[in-house]
């Protein structure tokens, strides 16, 4: 598989390791011992990236105030990719009471790559609003917003725009018509916007995101170096994630092909059927299985046990240890999945739907607001 | 010379007649008899083409709601050339009490063509706009506002960059960079701002402008057709005025090459000397002259009679008449020219000077104000 990295592609970037040293991502390995205290991604690799994150947890340990910034494209129901994203975001943001959280609603990047008209991305946002919610944000401390309705994000998109010749668009994000170049535009501005005047100023700033995201991460930084004088910017850091697999196992979890994915809203009993169809790590036969043992590696139960489902390493380590020995079948491991992911949707959409009103009259404020 | 018409050339469009037949604007000629009354500009065929402009007649006609909108780069004092563009639109806000007119601050504009930061067109704008109020704009009639502060603008902006190809803005504008192009999509969210919900929606508008700015005229006519479903949208008009030629004859009239513009600015002692130096159609020898006559057409100095100098129109028939016959020689023509141009710009300072307050505060309010 290439070792392209497109915000915009669905392929699934299958060697992490060759990818980092090939773009000069870091592992996140080595700086594991400086958070205060992990979640489950970091714990288990699946969160393995970084770039310049010292800035940030310097920041965390004297007390010092830093940004969360992350965004999603409000196309639709948030499913289990984004929930990482979300959950990343509440993580870093619950690292300090000084963190401040912004959430960015990408709408004009939902326009200009799937052509879905601003205020459909309106609607969307109530729904994904309550499901970060529901996740634990602190809305308190958050500051969400619409790309489209950000003045200062659209002025300094123009501003960065200045010299950004074709030929390094181009260089960056292939060959696109010119609303997904000022889309990247914008997202380098979303980035930055932490650090302006009315917030306060240049501050460090994390973005977790999918490692997909690369692009403009680099993009991002290489503006801020650029502006440093003008606007005195602290090249944002970043952590990465591995990209969700599908749960046919291959590419990267899209709502674009349904039955491969499960949303944050999916009725409990349909998700369980998609993880039972899921692919998985077994053998052609049982008998095979039990000589040869399963491939967790290769497995997308696995991939949803390990990323959603058991928040205990132990307990992981056991269903590894029984699979790859062969003592768990795929039939028996599937049907636990498919009940604790039931379950998982069950009481999300019911702490969801506590938080729905809430989600409207953000989104309501966000739309109103000016600035 | 080349048939090419590009706002950001400093090129003097040599042949207008074939520039209408090449790109198909319409000779403004067959229209004047539908004027409630003509300015200098279009009975002297300064003014000579337009795109469109039936609609915006039959709403005149018919005491119909119709929008006036230019836009100048405030990137620094306005010169004569800019004049001609204020005066017209003050014409044609002046031809019924229905106008609407908008006055667009380019400050996009000026950063992305001339690296000019926002501030200082914040700064310049004050002296553009006391320029339009000492030439007569009825500013409680105009909305004026920057480019960077009207979130509608940026907003359309990024509308309808989507699925606009790089092939395209080549075949527009050339080979620019990025912030050309999204200069030039934020021009054409500025001409269609008029027909914003928020003022009212759809409705016939007029952009008088220098022949120069037709790419953007084009551009922004093929995409109010594209958006015509989802906004409504009713095809701006344009009225095109020839460039300004430099005091030197050559190329357009440009703030670039200080001693061949007169800016609205000049001491009027300095500007007169300018003129008395400015290129003439006139012939080797004074002898030569009163044998072959002068060659207005070629002539600065009768340029600027002709534009600003002279209102009467039978007074610039004798002085033609009088040039071509050999009876008039340059260095009187000039020296009267000269002192026209000194008082002109002594009375329009003096206006000037009174509505420098009043000039800050509209811009004062266009900074601030928040939508």
């Amino acid at each position: 598989m290439a070792t392209i990295i497109s915000p915009w592609s669905s392929e699934l970037v299958a060697d992490y390791e060759r990818l980092m040293k090939v773009f000069g991502v870091e592992p996140l390995n080595g700086l594991l011992n400086r958070f205060p205290r992990l979640n489950r991604y970091l714990r288990r690799g699946i969160a393995f990236g970084h770039r310049g994150l010292n800035v940030v947890l310097d920041a965390i340990e004297q007390g010092k105030e830093y940004a969360v910034l992350s965004g999603i494209k409000p196309a639709g129901e948030f499913h289990l990719g984004s929930k990482i994203t979300a959950e990343q975001i509440i993580f870093f943001q619950s690292l300090s009471p000084r963190s401040k959280t912004f959430y960015c609603i990408a709408d004009i990047e939902a326009w200009e790559d799937n052509g879905q008209p601003l205020k459909k991305s309106a609607e969307y946002a109530i729904d994904n609003v309550a499901d970060l919610l529901a996740l634990g944000i602190d809305y308190k401390r958050t500051y969400f917003y619409f790309q489209s309705r950000e003045p200062r994000v659209m002025r300094r998109a123009a501003v960065f725009a200045r010299g950004i010749s074709i030929d390094t668009m181009t260089a960056i994000y292939g060959k696109q018509h010119i609303g997904m170049y000022l889309s990247a535009l914008i997202q380098v501005a979303d980035i930055l916007l932490p650090q302006h005047e009315d917030f306060g100023g240049p501050k460090p700033t994390v973005v977790p995101v999918g490692i997909d995201q690369d692009p403009h991460i680099r993009f991002t930084r290489d503006l801020a170096r650029k502006y440093k004088n003008m606007y005195g910017f602290i090249e944002p850091a970043a952590v990465y994630h591995k990209l969700h697999r599908s749960l046919l196992g291959e590419k990267k979890m899209s709502k674009r092909d349904p039955m491969s994915c499960i949303t944050l809203n999916d009725d409990p009993e349909l998700a369980a059927k998609k993880v039972m169809r899921a692919y998985t790590g077994g053998r052609e036969t049982a008998e095979l299985q039990r000589k040869l043992g399963g491939q967790p590696g290769k497995c997308v139960v696995f991939e949803l046990l390990a990323y959603h489902l058991i928040e205990d390493d132990k307990e992981l380590q056991r269903i590894y240890d029984a699979c790859t020995s062969g003592a768990l079948l795929c039939g028996e491991c599937k049907r636990r999945a498919a009940e604790l992911m039931a379950n998982m949707l069950k009481e999300h959409q019911r702490k969801k739907q506590k938080f729905l009103d809430l989600a409207r009259s953000i989104v309501e404020e966000a739309l109103t607001r000016t600035v």
